[in-house]
């Protein structure tokens, strides 16, 4: 069996389909960054062991599964973390309220503690059953019951009979299809063959670095004159903010949209540099669907379904010519006019709605590609589009999506729901980064002060730290209340509640030449910035249930509190951690029962690590975000590599980068700083070392 | 167009698939109830509007949609009631929580306002878009913006822009096939087009009279003493019980079954005798999956599916061999030794569970069936396997099952759920009708003494009057709480809960020959014995919303409470209304508030209905059962005809049956009783007349 590349396997079974995430990827692999992985001669297991077969319903294939294998991905699932055991039918879903596969973003790639990836490479909604299916045993001998065909057997007959655990397998269904291609990826680890799933992807992205700032969307109907007003109380509160969303009122005829600027903003380029003035990014909401009233209508039309959404069309996506015309207007209409970026809304379906509204699985698409397919393109289709755009500027940009795919790595889109369970939302951060996605557990209303700051902490942890206020008049820490709020009826307490909020986006400000390093390696490496536990530390079987504890980058372990906990079980993994706020120290390998005040969301350092945090700024065009505190833990022996670059352009990938280590010498007592790299671009520097 | 029976029309599109429900049917249509129905010369619309079309995912049939139509049916749909708007995937499934379609029994009929009904005949897992679709209009044209590109729109022009509302369409997708036959069945009403489906599936089922009274089911691990004791306990008691049901233990090797008794009733002939003696039926738990220590087994595997569940097989019951096999082992084993029926447990399907245990959609049966048409057809087949031991031993009999599908009404067979709402219990009832099911929102334990006798008055008007109360040791009247229960610790108050809830069974023992004759009505005319409200009055738009109020018969119109209601509104339709209770009039066409203590259940009383009430006895083998109070409302206007036979076997059918005809003369203050019949059976007789 040949490698297709280096330590990915392709297997081809009957006759694939000829719209398939793979023949519709609009990224090459990142064959360099590839390369620079170490590359095992042979496949994780026999591949022969996996088998093909066309059945009237679709294809099927069933893949071995080892006795201990735990097996993890699947995209964006909410409500359940370790698969095995699991069936899940990939259907493109928004607000998936059961645990059925039905996601804002299924992937039909998983990977394996074993140390390898698959990749079944189908827009279809595939059915994975993952060890929990057996086939009849001994079906045409009977042995079984040869020679005793009475009723009463023993617990340890029954033992006996029962199949090897190690017999399981993974079997996934795909609709439809006659054939397909499963993509093996190998590690040696479960964590290299995700980067290599990353890289085959074609890298992770890159946020501009003003995009790991704080976000903060406006509440909808705000108008030009609101907008600014509430940027500026938000410098004069000192509350940091980087990007405002707001909502542009295209979409007011029947829900589809014009995509043309609405009497809310009359002057939308006088707003953008208003916005650009004050160190804000301007984030449009939209979604795709295409209103009689929009000057593409007639454009479109060729391209459109055979089905409406909210009497718009369906652009199909899929196709160049499509994604050319609305990046078009996209780019004249809004990106000239000073968008940085968009929210790009009701890309999934709705099958969980009351009223279900997009468009059915049976369209037809000029493309070939049917409804169920388009569900699965749509919205990486519509992030291809809209990144298109700002690649052509020469522009990083960073957006949200509500729904994604295989192969989504390279873009800079980070998923959010409706939904809205904080425990849910936890274990998006935890499970996004098995498959190449990003999430953000936004804080939007809160039932009490306490669920408002234990939200924020984990969305200050998480890829995005939005904050997204559309329906409110102010920002939640004056109210929490919606109703209150709309009322301008603010708490009593809401100066104190202002100030822990205001610390807790501050620490994400500091945090944030860590996490930009970080995403560095998810583009270069394919490294996830964000990782559950089990990624790491796929050897420990206390790690393969963890859904509640994350890693932020290679040092920092996160386990956010929710409304109601005083304290929790934090399970720390081998080694030695450091409490960030106490300094206490812990041995892992062991689970530790933290408390912590409303102010403190558990963080722990891994020993001997050089840590920079930057001044806290309200944004980050402020030059102060470069000036760095670098604490010290342990022996500080591991030394940390920062990122330098213009923080907005792609010129970092014709070397417009330095790399910055700090490294810490114990028995001197001195911190040193070594750049390498000579491009003129603004640097970090030191303000102190903190041991 | 020709008709394919009296006002049933058969539209056949491509090339329909083998395996359908159809084709697979057990029972002839009942063709002389079919004659006796008013029969329309023309269908219901022009039926050449209805198109099919093959997609590569399967194929596509729209039926035209009405402006005003309502749509109802689709199977026991828990969550949802009026289906206009909607998309619903009929999948099979166990605990359905979302209302995407999913159902223990799905049934890919729906009925119409308008006076039509439609089948679609298919097992496969298809969806229906109720009205919710629009293709693209003009797309060919572009006449929406031809001469206007311009963003502005009044509201009128959008307006004008839309579609005419009954340019609707309810569009079917059936996955896999390649074509598919609908039947259209006529009415002229919604009752008519549903008794004309239920009489094409062979008519309505007809209980014995034992079934129509109260249902027990014992602790699952009660052993022979036990269960005799409780049945015991329930004479002294005075607690009516007609049936109780048990466990017979055969499921204790990995959850599959043996079928053969366990140690749990070592004398179950004896068990069965003595429960006969105490005139209770013996009611049996089971499922199909067959273990290996099962003597059946052998006989069994090749017959069997290739996938296993809980290391049992799936007797693949569409074949009349594997029917045959299980028949004869249930019929020798259990029904020979006293079982009067089956409780047919897990033949659904398990997706909502957090591990999903039945056998995958992709597994192969030997009659050529796949799994998904499997889980359309089995609990159908199962009840066919055990309802022909019965008929072939001129037994009538009742059961539980926990799957259905299309062409069920011939099965005595009661739908339940280990979901556990009640207001979606009640909509079970209401919706139940619309498909030819029968369903039991059952009891089993409770939040308070209020949620029990909220509950059991609503179980006391359904189809089958259970008491679920399989995981507690002791009537739930004498403890609510589950934990306590068991533990013997009885409320203070007990003595009285169990006289409250005595009345309340009491009342369904009253109502016995009048639901009695609802069935007969059922089997002999298709009329369900359970119907929502819009289902006799389908042109009053009033109606069309009402989940939570249903006809019993067609004199009694019950609107049930729930715990936390001390009052609630109740739509009473066109006509003047009685009160069960109080005996105060209503005039109907206007939604009143209706408040009522705890022991009482809403019941309204069509006018000039002429009631019999029997006496209460313990169990309808007392004579005194068929005693009866005549209660007059209004003038007594509407004789009612009741039925008497055998209550027992199918010889009714070969006329051993007197119809008795209660009738008032309001002019001479005179009732009169008027049998047309002569049978040598139980005759009913008057104890007194009410006025």
């Amino acid at each position: 069996m040949q490698q297709h590349l280096p330590g990915i396997w392709r297997l081809t079974f009957g006759e694939p389909e000829l719209a398939t995430p793979v023949s519709k990827r609009y990224h090459e692999p990142d064959r360099a960054g590839l390369a620079s992985l170490p590359v095992p001669n042979e496949a994780p297991f026999t591949l022969d062991r996996i088998t093909g077969q066309k059945i009237t319903r679709g294809f099927v294939v069933e893949l071995p599964l080892g006795a201990t294998e735990q097996i993890y991905g699947l995209g964006l699932q909410l409500l359940s973390f370790n698969q095995r055991g699991m069936k899940k039918t990939l259907r493109v879903n928004s607000d998936p309220v059961v645990n059925l596969g039905d996601s804002h973003a299924p992937v039909p790639f998983y990977v394996s503690t074993a140390g390898y990836g698959v990749l079944v490479d189908t827009a279809r909604y595939a059915t994975f059953y993952i060890g929990n299916t057996q086939k009849v045993r001994d079906r045409h001998t009977g042995s079984l019951v040869s020679d005793q065909a009475s009723i009463v057997f023993s617990t340890q007959d029954l033992q006996d009979r029962r199949p090897h655990e190690d017999e399981s397998t993974v079997t996934v269904e795909i609709p439809v299809a006659a054939g397909v291609d499963i993509y093996i990826f190998t590690g040696p680890t479960m964590r290299e063959a995700i980067q290599r799933y990353n890289l085959f992807s074609g890298g992770g992205c890159f946020p501009p670095r003003w995009g790991l700032g704080v976000w903060y969307r406006c509440r909808a109907d705000f108008d030009q004159q609101q907008v600014l007003q509430l940027a500026d109380s938000f410098r004069a509160d000192e509350i940091p903010c980087d990007v405002l969303g707001l909502e542009p009122g295209w979409q007011t005829h029947s829900y589809s949209c014009s995509f043309a600027w609405s009497g809310k903003f009359l002057e939308p380029r006088r707003l953008a540099d208003a916005l650009t003035e004050r160190h804000y990014h301007m984030n449009l909401w939209t979604h795709a669907f295409t209103h009689a009233s929009s000057p593409l209508y007639n454009e479109l039309m060729p391209y459109a379904g055979d089905y409406e959404v909210w009497q718009g069309l369906v652009p199909d996506l899929t196709l160049h010519e499509t994604r050319q015309a609305l990046g078009r207007f996209f780019a004249h209409q809004h990106v000239d006019m000073g968008a940085a970026g968009y929210k790009l809304d009701e890309c999934d379906n709705s099958d969980f709605n009351s009223s279900p509204w997009s468009f059915p699985e049976l369209s037809h698409f000029p493309s070939g590609v049917d409804g169920e397919q388009m569900h699965s393109f749509f919205g990486l289709a519509f992030q291809e589009t809209v990144d298109a755009i700002f690649r052509e500027h020469n522009q990083r940009s960073y957006h949200d999506v509500r729904s994604s795919h295989a192969l989504a790595s390279p873009y800079s889109f980070v998923l959010y729901s409706d939904l809205y369970d904080q425990r849910d939302f936890i274990r998006g951060v935890v499970n996004s980064g098995f498959s190449g996605l990003l999430w953000t557990p936004e804080v939007r209303h809160a039932e009490s002060v306490e669920d408002l700051v234990r939200r924020l902490q984990t969305v200050v942890f998480s890829p995005q730290a939005q904050i997204n206020a559309w329906y409110i008049k102010n920002p939640p820490w004056k109210q929490w209340d919606r109703q209150r709020n709309n009322a301008d009826d603010f708490s009593p307490d809401w100066a104190e509640v202002q100030a822990i909020c205001r610390d807790t986006l501050r620490l994400r400000m500091r945090l944030l030449p860590y996490l930009y390093s970080s995403f560095y390696r998810y583009t270069s490496e394919g490294i996830p910035p964000f990782r559950a536990l089990v990624m790491d530390y796929p050897g420990d079987p206390n790690t393969w249930m963890i859904d509640d504890e994350y890693l932020m980058g290679d040092r920092l372990l996160v386990a956010p509190l929710i409304a109601g906990q005083k304290s929790r079980p934090v399970y720390l993994p081998q080694g030695t951690w450091h409490d960030f706020w106490t300094n206490a120290t812990y041995t892992g390998g062991t689970t530790i029962d933290y408390s912590a005040p409303l102010t403190i969301i558990p963080l722990f350092i891994k020993d001997n690590t050089v840590l920079p945090l930057a001044l806290p700024t309200l944004h980050t065009a402020d030059p102060q975000s470069l000036l760095l505190d670098v604490r010290i833990y342990g022996e500080g022996l591991l030394p940390i590599t920062l990122i330098e670059d213009d923080g907005l352009t792609y010129d970092y990938r014709r070397g417009r980068l330095n790399k910055v280590t700090l490294s810490w010498d114990a028995a001197a007592g001195l911190g040193s700083m070594k750049r390498d790299g000579d491009a003129d671009v603004p640097y970090y520097s030191i303000n102190q070392w903190q041991v």
